[in-house]
């Protein structure tokens, strides 16, 4: 056995021990180090380089490392067998998905306001605020040696008698607390209570002076980022925000390796245990702690996710998701609460499932849907999420399609080998100077914040901005030369945007003729969706009347940028509106409304989904759209005009 | 920081760590050592002896402990104090309440052969032995890119044309299991399902060639002794039998000190920790292990336990158990389910508890009431079961009472010094030569078993040879010498049943004058109880037709012995019938009937209880009947007849 030490520039060293000849991507994810594997170690991404301290390691080179970073120790780790005791350096941006928590601070309103927009007009679209939640005050006479029913039955008479309904219960968390409550309040107690029309469940119960809190948890639970709101069920209002990357990330970036990863022995476990106790409980602990709320008082948990997600956070097979006819176990699901999920909220919470309408479509586009209110207009609309894979519904309020388009996780800094997600660090807009190719950029982060890596609403505008100068070609190579401009071994060419000297990073952050090429194929893929979608129902995109963006890419996303790279049709700019994380949006009206919980059911049963891949134009129009901005100039009329 | 080592003579040392002046029982529980204790700590009882191997220990003599035992190095652990590293051993004698698990050999049909009395009495009296689980087979068509409905709606709309009920859930445990059971079965499946009128609840999920495990759980939860079955619940056959020590004998023999240590901070958790974790869990593991059962194919689990013995088991606080006006949180409760209790069957197994109907009589006696099927008789019927504390029933199917008396723990050996259960060491018969004084004893287990104690059947045995041989007085003192009589320094007499070196012990085999007291109280609690219950429905002994002797007093008892030391009325010997452990009886009829499970709610509603502490005579007929057989010898007339 040889003893491997992860190092971290920021955190303590993990140490693991490993056989000869094992494979130290392998090692990495058994001692839960998070190595940024997108490609789930098949030498493909070139993400997963460590840098080698001491001890050696047998490790090809490949075009992924050039000989000098070879020689400084860098090492690809999916291709790196243990041969000795061994210490690898885990680089910060290797490792930028490791589990961030970042809590908001509502004071900065904008964190919030896209949320209270989201449910205005989902409001204004005749949906009520309000849930099944509430809390009751129940007066009881005190026992004595004459009137001897216990404490339950007590309660329950009372309520019965009080509320006029036929069945009452109290969950088992509550009678707990019974006994105490009573007889700390002469039996006198607030009860936090969930009432349908002829049930009503006893929650929680308190002694009468205490004051309830009543919390609830929208998750939005994406392939990269997950996302929770806590929320206060009384009154709509949100108590605080976080989010951190999802722990399932070292096992794959997209749904594909991740659904091979949780068909191996022990998987299913560890993929749920990835996003459950690596990443909701501690969202859910970091969310308490902020706001002084307890676990148990958060009653109800609303997720969206993806079709994938959903099955991997319930440990249920995930693989029928890709295989042909590609039939997942559920697309709705009822019945289940946090102690079925060993979630560290009340173990009674009701969790509520924004359902999935195929494989491909899932909870966070009808949640999104349901956000962008596009169900409740006359206008035509197209809602386009880009999170890790692109998804796309458009329609009105008399009907809808969706498709789903494997852009991959290029919108979220995957795929790319300096890409990272819109935190702290990221290139999120860019301008180049024609004449001097000097770039100048926006870094999320506090002011002085240094670059470490580009996000996607970045590389929107670099490529858009190495397009206008005529410093890379319609195909996306690169055709001037300059300092900033590179070439390596391989004669692959890459543009420098900062060098490390200026940045938070070990090493230049560039940006290369293959993570552009990704990025093409990514922008095509949306494209060539929304003209195929389109086309499938006889409209073209002139009878678009608005187009809804949502996802990760980044609330700095340039419209004008996006829509010359060809990624996003050419009509007028202002009908483009940015709505931010509408999966969690949408997520949180569920939690807050009954009736928007069952619309979003009812947007899911009328919606009908498009197969793109059985689509025989969808090829050729993808092919097309890999050109910037596309093979066919026409399609973009404005452009031409510049 | 000392270092504390317990020994054992059959097990592997413990260790742990304790401050000065630490207290060695407390030290004990934390590490989870079970030292016999009934007292909970008051050098009450004086069981709780360890004999100090190296170290010393601050620990005052007492009258527990002879000069001898003293220099020997027996100490009492409840007022021993830590003062260095120390060795102690605990003696097996001591540890004879520690788990240990008994599967029983189904193949002595004795074991089986009384609950199968019982399932036939209850039968008999009407009751159905069906309950509304059972297996259904279904078939379904494959999907296919056309017919893309999910595995869980596919499933749900087969189960509905097929058994035409209007809702059908899937549980999650199910769920989980889906998809792969389709796929292995080409769409055909067996599933497990609780089937009521408006409802069907599939609980698992199988290829259709799978044979299907439906298996269900009766436990009953005595004070001293857990006893479960493992029921088929297709056919209602019993599979295994098997029982244990109560693991939360170490906070106390009887439920008083119990009620007290679940007060302390963390107790009611560490409670039921010892009977979920350290009793339940095990007893399943090992019955699971004997009958090849999965622990996720038990699918439903009946309690039966005294009133106490479920709030413990839920965790709930049963302070108000002991205090006036002694209102537990519930006597009857519904939704609860395994996952809330963590015992390790399947999650969503629905648990089932047999009702309570008073602080002081429980599940166990309604339970035990339907088994007896007194309920069902014209006949008057007198139910008494002798548990650690003793409950009595009387009446027909036109009306029952209940009573409980606090005999203490005596019956299952508890405050007797050489007392044990009775299992395998037990004397659990006994004659006496009455000129020699020699006695000849029966001991539970295989031949040449050598005794380790006396059980209950045993003391009641002893007492009456020693009385009938003019050895004690009516008082229970020793009034007649011999070399089997001893006198202690502080004048307490003993008789001796085996010197050291002819049993399974560290020290001789006796009964003491405060057992013989200690007994006698116990005897005279229960005769008492009878005669005051009767007196308050104006009736007498003579009008009892049939008397059921229930508990853990063991099967050898001997009525003729019983009523001679005046514990039961003399009335025809062949009126007495021991019906074993009926509430482990009862809640089999309840696992594996309905109608059974309804019919103890309506025993239990029925029944009035009587509460013997506010009956004036109590306390007077209790002293009048501390003596062998009784102060009123006229009560006993074939007594004096002899």
């Amino acid at each position: 056995m040889y003893k491997v030490t992860f190092k971290f520039e920021n955190s303590e060293d993990v140490t693991a021990f490993a056989a000869e000849g094992e494979n130290l991507l392998e090692v990495a994810k058994k001692a839960n180090v998070a190595i940024d594997a997108p490609c789930n170690g098949n030498a493909a991404c070139g993400k997963c380089k460590v840098k080698l301290v001491s001890g050696s390691l047998d490790s090809e080179k490949t075009r992924h490392i050039t000989a000098e970073e070879y020689e400084q120790g860098w090492r690809l780790s999916c291709i790196s067998l243990i041969t000795s005791d061994v210490e690898v350096l885990v680089p910060d941006i290797a490792s930028a998905y490791r589990s961030r928590m970042k809590v908001a601070d509502l004071s900065s309103t904008e964190e919030v306001r896209i949320f209270e927009k989201a449910k205005s007009d989902i409001a204004e679209a005749g949906i009520e605020f309000k849930n099944d939640l509430e809390v009751i005050d129940v007066k009881m006479e005190a026992p004595s040696l004459d009137d001897t029913m216990p404490d339950n039955e007590r309660l329950i008479w009372a309520v019965k008698a009080q509320c006029g309904v036929e069945r009452v219960k109290i969950t088992f968390a509550a009678l707990k607390k019974l006994s105490d409550a009573l007889r700390q309040s002469s039996f006198h107690l607030k009860c936090v209570v969930r009432r349908t029309e002829k049930k009503l469940e006893i929650l929680d119960v308190m002694p009468k002076g205490a004051v309830p809190q009543v919390g609830g948890l929208a998750v939005d639970i994406g392939t990269t980022t997950v996302s929770a709101l806590l929320v206060d069920m009384l009154t709509g209002a949100i108590i605080a925000k976080a989010s951190s990357g999802n722990g399932q990330i070292r096992f794959g970036a997209d749904v594909i390796n991740r659904i091979i990863e949780q068909q191996k022995v022990g998987g299913r476990k560890k993929l749920q245990r990835a996003i459950v106790e690596e990443t909701l409980n501690p969202l859910v602990d970091s969310l308490c702690r902020t706001s002084g709320f307890a676990h148990e008082n958060i009653f109800r948990l609303c997720v969206a996710g993806n079709t994938t997600m959903n099955h991997l956070l319930f440990a249920v097979d995930a693989d029928p998701v890709r295989m042909e006819p590609y039939i997942p176990t559920f697309y709705e699901v009822e019945g289940i609460y946090a102690n079925d999920l060993a979630i560290d909220i009340n173990p009674h919470a009701r969790v509520i499932v924004a359902p999935n309408i195929g494989s491909y479509v899932g909870g966070d586009i009808t949640a999104g849907t349901l956000a962008s209110a596009i169900w409740n207009k006359e206008e035509m609309s197209l809602f386009i999420d880009l999170g890790t894979n692109g998804e796309l519904v458009f329609g009105n309020s008399e009907f809808m399609m969706s498709c789903a388009c494997s852009a991959g996780p290029a919108f979220e800094g995957g795929d790319i080998s300096c890409g990272m997600r819109a935190t702290d660090g990221a290139i999120e807009a860019c301008t180049i100077d024609k004449e001097t190719m000097q770039p100048t950029f926006k870094v999320v982060g506090d002011e002085g914040q240094k670059p470490a890596g580009i996000c996607g609403s970045g590389i929107i505008d670099i490529i858009s901005e190495l397009f206008r100068c005529g410093i890379i070609s319609p195909k996306g190579k690169f055709i001037r030369e300059g300092e900033r401009i590179r070439h390596d071994q391989y004669g692959m060419g890459s543009f420098v945007l900062a060098f490390k000297e200026d940045a938070a990073s070990v090493k230049d952050i560039e940006l290369t003729e293959v993570d552009i090429d990704n990025f093409i194929r990514a922008k095509g893929a949306i494209f060539s969706a929304i003209r195929v979608m389109l086309q499938s129902l006889d409209f073209d995109v002139t009878m678009i009347d608005h187009v809804y963006v949502a996802g990760g890419i980044g609330s700095g996303i340039n419209m004008e940028n996006a829509v010359s790279i060809g990624m996003f049709p050419d009509i007028e700019r202002e009908k483009f509106t940015y709505i931010g994380n509408s999966s969690l949006a949408g997520a949180y009206a569920m939690l807050c409304s009954s009736e928007a919980e069952a619309k979003v059911a009812d947007v899911a049963h009328n919606m009908t989904y498009l197969e793109l891949s059985s689509e025989p134009t969808y090829m050729d129009e993808f092919v097309a759209s890999c050109f910037l901005p596309h093979t066919d100039a026409t399609l973009f009329p404005s452009l031409a005009m510049k």
